[in-house]
């Protein structure tokens, strides 16, 4: 990135000598305006002369450069999406619905993991804004976004989704997440369990600890002691997942019911338990691909990855085209979905 | 796209009005030059006349655009992946894989999905290379990449994974299906079966023909006859999979055995199988999360997209430091895993 302008290193030889539109021109024997026209459909170009400067364009091998017009125009038809993990089904159903959108509105899409780093956020997210994207759909994971401000003063626009902004106020679509494991730990403490468990994703996560908020205000609006013992945050890691459930379904009191706060976890709770000698009850956040074909099917409160994806990026494109006025929050519900293991009776 | 250069709609007025280096230059009282040096941390300036730059920039929000240095440089540290649909796990674990070899390389990742439309690739493929891509990693749909060579011999790089090139040569990094299918079908012969289905995906995919044949080429080795209707080839979705394997189990000399040709075949085929009164072996190709839960658990032969989608990447990015030498096939093999669907004996 220091190197001076006109270096070129060898591969850059290789992969750089483009034909220009002066080259077009000195080939065809017209002038740089009407081969501009030619390449940009603009009309004013006689059949003859379009002709001529079409076969300078074969002859030539030139290609129209996005990159002049868009120094130009100001737009990029581009935007950028900053998720998690491209690898997670979740974020991939949300990705491919940020596509389709985008497409929707001609704009192609970079994508970029973060991978739960802040710094690694900011570094993408700043890299998407220095290649000049329209617009950007976080999946926030850091504390603090006032590093965007600069970028949002000069014209950025930026949605987040899945999880809230910090410290700048911005678009934000996300899941009622602590309204839906209410729904899901009012349905396991209804089939007669009380000593249930909450095992989620590191605390410092807005959802995570948004469904934590939620189990403990049923627990409490239901009269229910919560014993420490039996909440557990932290990395989803399937080995610590199993450490920890192992260690609860172990004690001498153990509990009957386990809420796990996101996918990752229950499908990593689904091997404790399929060993597991004692029938145990599951509601897990987030659905998943085959939850219906296991033994007990699994039952969920199931979040639109997809619609959630489709808001957002709605939402970014109508600022894009003008629409003023404060940030807006849209929360969507989440379903619970009953399919067998959250029906286990104590 | 055909707007003239200059004009300005509402809301690229409120997205496009970005301080320029000139704006800089002029609010610091120092030359272009000078300001050009700061921005790309340039040594030869003064420490004082670094903060007089520093300010202004600061005053005006003036952001570094990289479009401009992109267009000196030839070069955009960027790559295009163009796959079928971000949304299946397959591919979602092949771009994270692509992400994190091009993150090595410095390079953004643009994504697109062809939805198995041949327009639609070749749309998205001349967009990603209008956007001056380094290099491509193309999952291919189409019947003919003619359409890239002005492209490639432009210096765009690309090597396609999963699927070869049509009618250019190219680097390609595959799987071994036919090598794979082998060993899953002899496995199925091995425990007794001698009706066997086949069903796969559209018969114009690469991979699903050498699926096919794979599947063939083992029956006719082991001197089995396959009925034609057996074997079943098209759309993957849930709908016509039902259908057809629904067809083959009802008839009155039913198949014993099915090998999928893919993992949305096999989940489809999995809810036909898990209703049915009889129990049909099953191995599946690609291997798929939660199928050591399912009962029984799915025996398949698994490939490695995440290694697919490495070994692509640091093909591509060691042409573009200048490899060259001609077009390059790389094939992965498959891997048996055995778990129980496919050990269902005749």
């Amino acid at each position: 990135m220091a190197e001076p302008a006109h270096n070129s290193r060898g591969a850059a030889q290789r992969y750089g000598a483009r034909p220009t539109m002066k080259d077009v021109a000195a080939r065809a024997g017209v002038g740089l305006k009407t081969v501009s026209r030619v390449v940009n459909g603009e009309p004013g170009v006689t059949p003859d002369t379009m002709q001529r400067v079409q076969s300078a364009i074969d002859a030539l091998g030139f290609r129209r450069n996005d990159s002049a017009r868009i120094l130009r125009k100001g737009r990029t038809s581009s935007v950028g999406l900053v998720l998690e993990d491209l690898g997670d089904p979740f974020y991939s159903s949300l990705s491919r619905a940020v596509e389709e959108v985008a497409r929707g509105y001609g704009s192609l899409l970079f994508t970029g993991s973060s991978d739960e780093d802040p710094e690694r956020e900011q570094e993408l997210t700043l890299a998407f804004c220095a290649r000049r994207v329209d617009g950007l759909v976080i999946v926030p994971t850091s504390f603090d976004h006032r590093y965007l401000e600069p970028e949002i003063a000069a014209g950025i626009a930026s949605v987040f989704v899945d999880r809230p902004a910090e410290r700048i106020d911005a678009d934000a679509v996300l899941t009622d997440n602590a309204g839906a494991v209410r729904e899901g730990v009012a349905h396991l403490i209804g089939q007669g369990h009380r000593r249930i468990a909450f095992i989620g994703d590191q605390p410092r996560i807005h959802t995570a600890s948004e469904r934590l908020r939620g189990y403990r205000e049923t627990m409490a609006a239901a009269g229910l002691p919560v014993d420490e013992a039996w909440v557990s945050m932290g990395s989803t890691a399937p080995e610590r997942v199993h450490a920890e459930l192992s260690r609860m379904l172990d004690d001498p009191q153990p509990v009957t019911a386990l809420f796990s706060g996101n996918n990752r976890v229950t499908v990593a709770a689904l091997r404790v338990l399929t060993a597991s000698s004692r029938p145990v009850a599951l509601v897990g956040f987030d659905d998943f691909e085959l939850a219906d074909l296991l033994s007990p099917a699994v039952t969920v409160v199931a979040q639109d990855p997809a619609r959630l994806g489709r808001t957002a990026t709605e939402l970014l494109f109508n600022r894009l085209e003008g629409e003023t006025g404060p940030p807006r929050r849209v929360e969507l519900r989440g379903r619970l979905i009953v399919r067998g293991s959250g029906e286990i009776a104590f």
